[in-house]
């Protein structure tokens, strides 16, 4: 485009109308709309900074295959500032990634397709630009990828640039091959109204984590320790190709641009997940699409039919399931009764399914009686990917499912002390905020939380019909152990017997009748 | 930062953890993250797209100071495929502008202290750039800013680098001074499931902007008119300085770097709204800074702390409401009867008030009767900067309060034909979501709608029992009515009268107690 002088528009009544226009950095944008983000007021700021730096260390650790073990403190600085403190067992991060890891915004590990809580790579960076914006502080991150030496940083980031600036640079050795990273920075928040739901979600990480083992230290010098139950950990996902189906044409454009395939059908077999020889050339014939064709020459409307087609064929296979790590039913069910101590819990992991492309599991739990509280309607514990989901519950689908179902039928009434627990895990949580609130209601995900939570309430009102027929078999029994007796009594005395028949085995055939 | 090469782990069971980093562009960001700026699936898709696109439009015919005359086509072009085309009468987009303003996420408008329907810089770039990424095709964009030429412009975005690449570049003449922007571009979308939240947005727009003339012509080749109902529009919001109450430590940097004041005085009544010499000094004071000092060597911790200060000071005046451009009580009242034709409406601004350090405004309406219908609950119109939000009411702050009021004292049921409104307008709305779906409940502007809303809640109570009273009246004189002749004829008759007592004046004496 030519660039040329702006022209002013001659209407003197129009004048002075023209905007002025600017491009501002990603850091600059989030800086600017920090509520987008979970930044709206300094309680929620400290929320949802405490957890997003502690989703980033929970996924270094899980990313490394060792249970996590993790020190979180936060200390009250006066006039409103706390100074946070993490450190983790992670696999950390390489010396020159550091500064722009934690200093850029839209920075961070590759996406890949696998299941992973942090998928903006803006969290982590989002807690610290908050920190700096509002007390002006510098942070320091400590980091060691297990080779007897850290990187000690101290930064700033330079928010209209979205840049590091690092203010020093220290290299020492760690002792005994430490590995890990520890960050530190100070922040704005509001400790009195944001302690109930960081507890809550630490409690909550706790059920969905059960393997990790969390220290937490709060502005109070309270001790908050969430001791590991088990040492077992879910296998890590694994990673996979995209999936056909969740291909568009700019994707598409993408993988041609870098293949060094040479025909359409070991092009497809190349880039795709569970697309063999067989399948492509299969769907080549479905598209009208030239096998041997060289996918550098396909012309663009070509290549958006080819999309379209790919949404459209019916013969790929299901993406599976080694990308997803779902909890499974022990894990779940050690993570509930850790918190919840309930009298009865049912857990069900359902098969993998996919929407558009993208596999994902559900899992369900419901607890029952114990420490369960009983509420005005039924408690719902809602998690994607590992991460309790604590605002607008709302507008998430899987309160939109607790509500649907009639739940009258599994003989569940709303006073009755019952908790579900909803986990969701997917390459792609729908996730309809920056801040990961909630889960947009994506048919497919809608269908198998309720089968799920249909089979844990089938489960449910088995028990409760069993702990009912007890009750029942129990009220009987004591009737005949007041009664009989003395029926017994009035039969022998009667009969002109010289025993009693003895009670036990009467009691006993009762019993089995 | 000296970088150096990647050190591998030395631990043999640890290899192969190491992630890889890199870093994403912000188009690239948004491709990747859809649903979190709206772009979920495409039904909600070609929704947020039209929304988008129309907001821009009114936006740039406000700016202007004309009556928007906006008109919007969607042609089905098969294949699920639709082809978008908007045409305003706005300012237009200076000609060196018009390739980055569309072709670049996070570049727009300058951001000015003043209310505004986008301030994002993102929703019409993301619109353009989900209909590229599903189509794989060009978009085309012509303006003027009626300079008696225009310029046409064949576009796409580069995603990965974020840049507009120009396909080609066509400078002519235009007709009669034309001025005003035209928007083409074909998307992905699902019409059947989009209709009616389209046309619903469309028939709430025509309530909040009754001056705006819109005409839309659908894939289904139906025309769509709403007519303007009034010339009038509200006083354009002027732009204001930052409030002293919305500074943190950054902003404070920023302006102290680009300022050319030479001592604190001047700085802070030259930088900030509505502060003069005297409250510059008093909060100087207040803050025990030195009120000669070159703001430029004002230390670290010292700006921190004045930047705490300026929130805590009680001295400063009230942000001012010219920022601000509420609808008014006649405007609003005329769009709701344009639509809803209603027996009764209440309508009430409240005065401005302000959270840290933004000012807004609410306004309430509520109508009762007419085309008003009758549902399970109240119905609520929700709007924020002339923007109607149709999603996720139920996390919205107007949902909370109307929720909260006690309907009752005002003698309304769920049952009965009520509809609330409520405006918020302000410099800066606090969107929790990036596709603005609903208001985060500030406490202050819980406050104020709640005040709005009880007045219209009076009012309607008011008219409520004035409307029984005349029925009661009414029943009442319908009795005179049938019994005082038959009594005035046994009188008559009982008494010898020669003539009857004249009726009326009797009624009318009966209707007067």
């Amino acid at each position: 485009m030519s660039t040329c002088e702006l022209e002013v528009a001659k209407r003197p009544e129009k004048r002075g109308h023209e905007a002025s226009y600017e491009a501002i950095s990603p850091a600059d944008f989030f800086y600017r709309n920090k509520s987008v983000a979970g930044f709206d007021n300094p309680a929620r700021a400290l929320y949802t900074a405490i957890r997003e730096i502690l989703e980033n260390s929970v996924d270094a650790c899980e990313e490394g295959g060792v249970t996590p073990e993790i020190k979180l403190s936060l200390a009250d600085e006066g006039d409103g500032i706390y100074h946070l403190r993490i450190e983790d067992n992670g696999i950390g991060i390489p010396k020159h990634e550091i500064a722009k890891c934690f200093g850029t915004a839209f920075y961070g590990s590759k996406y890949v397709h696998k299941q992973g809580r942090g998928r903006f790579g803006l969290g982590g960076t989002m807690a610290i630009l908050y920190g700096q914006a509002t007390t002006h502080r510098s942070f320091t991150v400590t980091s060691s990828t297990g080779n007897d030496r850290a990187t000690t940083l101290s930064m700033r980031i330079n928010i209209e640039k979205n840049t590091p600036q690092i203010i020093s640079n220290h290299d020492g050795e760690t002792p005994k091959r430490w590995r890990g990273t520890v960050l530190e920075f100070s922040l704005e928040g509001d400790w009195v109204r944001a302690k109930s739901k960081v507890l809550d979600y630490m409690r909550q990480s706790a059920v969905i984590a059960p393997y990790a083992r969390l220290e937490f230290r709060d502005p109070d010098e309270h001790l908050h320790l969430f001791e590991r139950v088990t040492q077992k950990m879910p296998p890590p996902p694994k990673e996979v190709l995209p999936h056909p189906r969740g291909v568009d044409a700019e994707m598409l454009t993408r993988l041609i641009g870098k293949t060094d395939a040479n025909n359409m059908a070991s092009f497809l077999s190349k880039h795709f997940h569970r697309v063999g020889k067989k399948t492509a050339e299969r769907f080549l014939g479905f598209a009208r699409v030239e096998a041997g064709l060289n996918p550098k020459s396909l012309p663009y409307d070509e290549l958006v039919r080819m999309a379209r087609c790919m949404k459209e064929f019916e013969g790929f296979l299901p993406p599976d399931a080694r990308c997803l790590s779902p909890l499974g039913p022990d894990l779940m069910e050690a993570g509930i009764k850790r918190v919840l101590n309930p009298e009865y819990v049912a857990v069900n992991e359902r098969p993998p399914s996919s929407y558009s492309g993208h596999p994902f599991i559900v899992e369900c739990g419901a607890a029952y009686g114990g420490s369960v509280p009983k509420t005005d309607g039924f408690l719902l514990y809602r998690y994607a990917n590992r991460i309790p989901l604590l605002y607008d519950a709302y507008s998430d689908v899987s309160f939109k499912v607790v509500q649907s179902v009639n739940w009258s039928r599994y003989k569940l009434r709303p006073t009755m002390p019952v908790a579900f627990f909803i986990h969701v895990v997917s390459t792609k949580i729908p996730f309809k905020t920056l801040g990961k609130e909630y889960i947009a209601a994506i048919p497919e995900i809608e269908h198998e939380i309720k089968l799920g939570l249909m089979e844990c309430g089938r489960m449910l009102a088995r028990y409760l019909r069993r702990k009912e027929r007890i009750e029942r078999q129990d009220r009987r029994m004591d009737h005949y152990r007041r009664y009989l007796p003395l029926i017994l009594r009035d039969i022998t005395e009667l009969g002109g017997y010289k025993r009693k028949p003895a009670l036990i085995p009467l009691l006993e055939k009762v019993a089995e009748a």
